[in-house]
């Protein structure tokens, strides 16, 4: 299975690992969220290089009905706003490496 | 690095790897883009299972404004779709193995 591939298979595993601790197992509760986030997402060959507001807003952005509830749609564009957080960061070398960057 | 985290990094890197083949180093040219899915994509665990009508349409809306070059919002968005149709497919069993099969 090629690199992409395994990538793509693996955003729907992570999301069904976390998504059926609950009775709702179809959708990421906040807490489900909250430990996904924790345990997947906070390594620093991801987490120390994206910009933490990139973070923030596109966790702002996956709780904007205020259900509590993320779904695999949901899911998936979270992820794909992370990957651009990550894209940016390696390409221009702007990252979480200083508190003190101003984005446009 | 979690699973999670190596999916999101491996998106970049794919990316980069087909995107830095020409001189528009930021963007799948056409060209690119076609590499990428026949080495990257075609494989029976993915290409397989997900319905071909979602693979199409998703190709269709990355090169919606007709100038052959996908950048990494757009590719980013496309594996987010992508991942939709490998999501549904593994949910519900539908996936390629019948053509007769219609989506409401």
């Amino acid at each position: 299975m090629s690199q992409l591939e395994k990538a793509i298979i693996s955003m729907v595993e992570v999301f069904d690992e976390y998504a059926r601790k609950d009775d709702k197992k179809n959708q990421l509760s906040s807490a489900e969220m909250a430990k996904l986030m924790n345990k997947e997402l906070a390594g620093p060959e991801f987490n120390g290089k994206v910009d933490q507001k990139v973070i923030d807003e596109a966790l702002e952005k996956l709780d904007k009905n205020h259900d509590g509830e993320t779904n695999f749609r949901e899911f998936s564009m979270f992820l794909a706003t992370l990957a651009r957080g990550y894209y940016r960061a390696t390409k221009t070398g702007k990252g979480n490496k200083s508190k003190s960057a101003k984005p446009e």
